[in-house]
């Protein structure tokens, strides 16, 4: 092995271009998954790791539970990977829950360094980019990225209590049950299952929607902001992607976002993880899922899956997020949205 | 100018020691500080940069109030770099709001790439350890860095509306009301004040305390834990700092996390933001400040300056965040706490 001094200087990595972040060493080497009962009876429950036969999962109340749902999680991520929790240099984690208490108290159990991230359900794009750009770099050698949702949890603490049987309207979206825990690694390891080669960051963008019953219809113009600058910036279109995945815009959203989309030239046909982690038919969801964990598991059951099996060479994830609170709602807020856009790749393909 | 392909190869960069992130080209521009009324007249109240007349500052509410504290800290920021706000590629930003609401209102009229980070009133510390990872790496050229807190806004949503006049136990802490903007950069701009050179991101730590009037006890645990790891993977104990400051364990918890780190070796004079922002003698504020503007306001108004003006060659802040929800306090949970450190050096240093 030569020296360092005399090795053959490399080309400097470009590192961005316009608002996207691009990565060479950032890759996904598994992902465990953990939904709720309801989830687990949708077209997914096949294809995660563990169905939690309940809501409480044996805890003590919904949120201990939502906790419990993470580090069962990393659990077993680390069983899968034949690694112990020492193995992780970081754990990039968030949750919808008041001071994002879910994943700090898995962090509690889980030991690691632990950096707290909240962009409601845009949490998953947000962390695994982060956590990209951090491996990447060579600042960590793997990093655990992790986010959940419950659905009683958050009914209780953005809506109704689920005992009080409030009737939803038909653009009201379900709150996912279920928490996803992924590992990015820096290193070419022989086990990689994905590369993410680009993440751009989105802008919070608010177009005056105040019902959070509209929830698709107030994140739609975040995605479609992010996912123009996304594809702009690495000058690709449609035809490069096998397929282009929102977070939770559900049935209300898609269209929605597909227009704007449309008007800033791209003709896209967007799929959605809010749409396909229900069965629309066979169960009231309304308009379809939510939750910092929607987007995760559906990249956990499906997405990861297809670019490991070689169904895609290359993917988009924008997962979108709405940023209000309860005290913002009552005091007559609009609802600002953010979303964050991933490039993924087949670890054969590049 | 040599080619690149002719060109010396440097040495690769060494960007990491233990749970410690390392970096070469992280440097703090500058910074912009807003603080409220009672912060005005504590003994910093002549080194912010703005002084807000009251809680409210024209806005119809208190988180409304925050929210403009912080785009008002980015503009002075901006004013102060002769910047636009397109100049910079990120912001980083957190608050102690449910869904930290303050950063997300602020994110949408400044119109940039945002992702939101919550580590309660570690945030500071976490954004600007995370900035310089991606300013370091080439990822981000300029990235804004703000946290706020608000004592009104933060009472009635943790505790009791202040207008209910509870009576609060001597080791209570105050809630800062406040907002602080950072630039930091990667390239090795003449004017910065000062250069991040390390970052360690610290565990969740639980030694089982539960009332949230106990913040400082809760806290020094995580405090101690961080800054051992964070001395000992740089190999540096107190001589080789100007100062070491904690975030916000205040007279409560600063002897307790002293007493924790002489366990492990390091015997410390630890100075403490939350102690320094409040003048004990005058001001009831009992065992001192806390918030996530806390240890950025003393950051803005003492550390900087300090660093800026030779007073000290390097420092050490260990910005302290208490990481529960009025939820999980109901709910008879314990507290958990991280802390996150930071090495800063005086640009001609090193």
């Amino acid at each position: 092995m030569p020296e360092v001094a005399t090795a053959a200087p490399a080309q400097p990595t470009q590192r961005r271009n316009g608002a996207t972040l691009l990565f060479e060493h950032a890759h996904v080497t598994g992902a465990a998954s953990i939904a709720g009962p309801v989830e687990g009876r949708g077209p997914l429950g096949g294809h995660f790791d563990e169905l939690a036969p309940d809501q409480l999962m044996g805890q003590r109340s919904w949120e201990r539970a939502e906790s419990h749902l993470l580090a069962r999680a990393f659990s077993r991520l680390c069983d899968r990977l034949h690694l112990q929790k020492g193995d992780f240099d970081l754990l990039l984690a968030g949750d919808l829950l008041n001071q994002t208490v879910a994943s700090a108290f898995a962090a509690r159990d889980l030991d690691l360094p632990f950096c707290g991230l909240y962009n409601a359900c845009a949490t998953f794009a947000e962390a695994l980019g982060l956590a990209a750009a951090l491996c990447d770099a060579g600042f960590c050698r793997r990093v655990a990225v992790g986010t959940s949702s419950h659905h009683e949890a958050a009914e209780r603490q953005y809506r109704f209590p689920t005992e009080f049987g409030s009737q939803r309207p038909p653009s009201a979206q379900w709150t996912a049950t279920g928490a996803v825990m992924v590992a990015v690694e820096s290193a070419a390891a022989q086990r990689a299952e994905a590369r993410i080669t680009a993440f751009t960051p989105g802008r919070v963008i608010d177009y005056g929607v105040k019902d959070p019953f509209q929830m698709g219809a107030a994140m739609a113009p975040a995605a479609a902001d992010t996912l123009a600058i996304h594809l702009g910036d690495l000058r690709r279109g449609a035809s490069d992607y096998g397929v282009i995945y929102t977070g939770d815009l559900a049935r209300v959203g898609v269209p929605l976002c597909e227009e704007l989309l449309r008007a800033r030239g791209y003709d896209l046909r967007l799929h959605d993880c809010g749409t396909e982690l229900f069965d629309p038919e066979h169960q009231d969801v309304h308009a379809g899922g939510s939750g910092a964990a929607c987007s995760a598991l559906v990249f956990a059951a499906r997405l990861l899956p297809g670019l490991r099996g070689g169904d895609y060479g290359r993917i988009c994830l924008c997962s979108t997020g709405s940023l209000h609170s309860t005290t913002t709602y009552q005091q007559g807020e609009s609802i600002p949205a953010v979303a964050h856009a991933l490039t993924l790749e087949a670890t054969s393909a590049g």
